[in-house]
């Protein structure tokens, strides 16, 4: 047996612990599997002094990732902070010119500066694995990287926010709005310090920034993706689109068009009856089109300690077992800028929006959708209360331009009560 | 670029010319992922002579496998004509005596040989890959033995036999009868050349074999797994299962018991709102448990051209970027002697039984389940045609033991017209 392969992990929240239990409880498994003992030599988190459930005994302590990430007892950096800037970002940066291999957890970091810190790595020989950064405890990185790596991958698509699907199968479940839920997914736990990151669709964006690069080829590119929170989702929208045999999901689609790579994160209509419909609560599911391989779907716990810790390990397996591959798949310095094509490929959409009781309003809002070239598939108005009418419209195929360019002018009229709410209509 | 890795290719049927086409079509992305060029030196099948759509100039042929397996400019032997003993089986060993790496898709020939052939493959410092061999295109080997290895496996289920799945499914949709459907199947070309190895659950349990050594760190043990097919499912079985909120999988479960490591393939009862009752036709899933990852769901296409081809080119691509790994993700040696223990766990099951128009039929029955400690949670009679009157039984939690003696010495009496079906309720 070779030596013993030596972690040094910074920050020691709920996946950090995680990964201190999986260490001390499977080491002979892990040992078994790949060959060589796993050790932690060194820990580091904001505090020192609090009681985490599990003895950190034997653990070396430093205040400062920097100085964990560099110690010559450390193997692999493990980062676990969080944050796309900041100690994370420093340490990693720190690890890498320490010649160590750095496992990480953090999507916001890798979204925003993987690209520098890919070719940084590759420089210095060594890896950045983040299996834990995208959908929780499945091994999707891996599954794109590594088992499709024969594939040209046409598309990929992913519920990869937990809390966000939370939220939306419970505004269906229980009939409650959207604020109501946001607060109790509040209360529970379920969202990031800063809430945007969840139901902004940020946190999901940053995964699917990742993905798009593996599945293309592409330097990651977290600004180009089209980006849409779940906040304007209603009850209304929810109810109209079981009605019409689909549920609405915060939805990445990453797919590469002849005009360039479409990226979009925003709230869907999915058929009810697909994978990616019938997926309830904090689950998170990934599909992977490729040429060869067809469809493939992935689903599993997209957060919490044991997932995310697995997740973490995984990546620690493979560099105990000495499978050292590029960040991205390929070499950093030969991915590709792609050029930003936004919704090219026409598709429905789901329209609602509040009239006012004034004599034409429907008509001008029907016109302006006609003018645009956006034909209406289905439509329905509801009785007016306190002088305003919802109106629900389902169009049939048509490209965002044309659509946004509608909606611009129906915004500008003074028939509308507030902006029109637009939800895709997704092929899955 | 390192040098080019060069294969030698057995078996020119569906999947090794899914193979080649790859090869050839996709061989700046494969450089470009792995780091080297993927070529083939050599091919060899049972025909030369013969269209197969795709041109093979270039490449040295071999009327022997061995002589293939064997050759200097053959780095990895992939071995795609399938059979658990003869060719395959002498050429996978002298491509590992002379020190090569072997990627096949044939379970029959590692469901039987595994230990064997991972030994020597490990003595020798060769690997042996085989994704293709279970579950098609979805990367299950890969995610079990490196994307979950930080995880005890608790549980490994799945549905792996594509033409089960699609003749259990048709007969739901078109309420024809099994062997109608059987038909049908055969004239698709969806079965084996021995039909009995799909729906006899042979091809599945293999699968399932393979998936259980990896789980369990056990040496693969096809013989201990309890073995059904789906020829007694009727349309009844289907449609009551309907009645009742299930449908009927033909579904492998692996799990280490207290009292040793328990392996079904057998027609089951699922929810039909789960992931597993939802899998319409001959699409694969595959359900892992782990004690820190909680429940990865994996479902793609088991079968085909495509997929197959893109799990082989998978290990390929594994290989080409100097990932080694153990046959079955420990070393062979280290591998233990599971002991087999048949369906412990108590379960409720579904039965069927024909009983004649006898009085006091359905008493005896009842009497002789109660007397074996089988509780009787749902009856349904029918009426009687010709002398016969259909019966279901849904029963409380039982052991299989309990279960098999009662069925035993119900099959004796002179009440039934054959011997009872009994299918496992599942929780999935």
């Amino acid at each position: 047996m070779t030596q013993p392969l030596r972690l040094g992990i910074a920050g020691l929240g709920t996946v950090g612990i995680g990964v201190v239990k999986i260490v001390k409880q499977q080491a002979d498994l892990l040992a078994a599997r790949t060959g060589r003992k796993i050790e932690i030599s060194a820990i580091s988190a904001r505090t020192r002094d609090k009681d985490r459930g599990v003895s950190l005994k034997g653990f070396a302590w430093e205040d400062d990732p920097v100085a964990l990430a560099t110690r010559s007892d450390v193997d692999v950096f493990v980062e676990l902070m969080g944050g796309s800037d900041g100690p994370a970002k420093a340490a990693t940066e720190a690890a890498i010119a320490a010649g160590k291999d750095v496992v990480t957890a953090n999507k916001a970091m890798l979204a925003i500066h993987g690209q520098a810190l890919a070719e940084a790595a590759e420089a210095a020989g060594s890896v950045i694995r983040y299996e834990a950064a995208v959908a929780g405890g499945i091994p999707v990185i891996k599954t794109l990287t590594e088992g499709l790596a024969a594939n040209r991958i046409t598309r990929v698509m992913g519920v990869m926010n937990g809390t966000c699907n939370y939220i939306l199968t419970r505004m269906e479940a229980t009939g409650q709005g959207y604020n109501t839920l946001f607060e109790e997914a509040h209360k529970l736990g379920y969202l990031e310090a800063d809430p945007n990151l969840d139901v902004g669709g940020i946190d999901a964006g940053h995964k699917l920034a990742l993905l798009s690069s593996i599945a293309f080829g592409t330097q990651v590119d977290f600004d180009g993706i089209e980006l849409e929170g779940i906040q304007r989702v209603s009850l209304d929208d929810i109810r109209q689109a079981a009605d019409m045999g689909y549920k609405i999901k915060l939805l990445g689609v990453a797919q590469m068009t002849g005009r360039g790579l479409e990226q979009r994160m925003s709230p869907c209509l999915v058929p009810a009856a697909s994978p990616l419909g019938q997926l309830d609560g904090g689950t998170n599911m990934v599909v992977i089109e490729g040429d060869a391989v067809g469809q493939i779907v992935l689903r599993g716990a997209g957060a919490g300690e044991g997932p995310t810790a697995s997740a973490v390990m995984g990546d620690v397996c493979d560099i105990a077992r000495g499978f050292r591959l590029a960040v991205f798949g390929q070499p950093a310095t030969s991915l590709t800028r792609a050029t930003r094509a936004q919704s090219v490929l026409p598709a429905p959409y789901y329209l609602r929006m509040t009239l006012r009781d004034k004599p034409g309003a429907l008509a001008k809002v029907a016109a302006i959708l006609g003018n645009a070239g956006v034909s209406i598939h289905r439509m329905r108005q509801y009785d007016h209360v306190d002088d305003k009418a919802p109106v629900l419209i389902v169009t049939h195929k048509t490209t965002r331009t044309a659509l946004d360019e509608a909606l611009a002018a129906i915004a500008t009229t003074d028939v509308v009560t507030e902006a029109p709410v637009a939800l895709r209509i997704e092929t899955v």
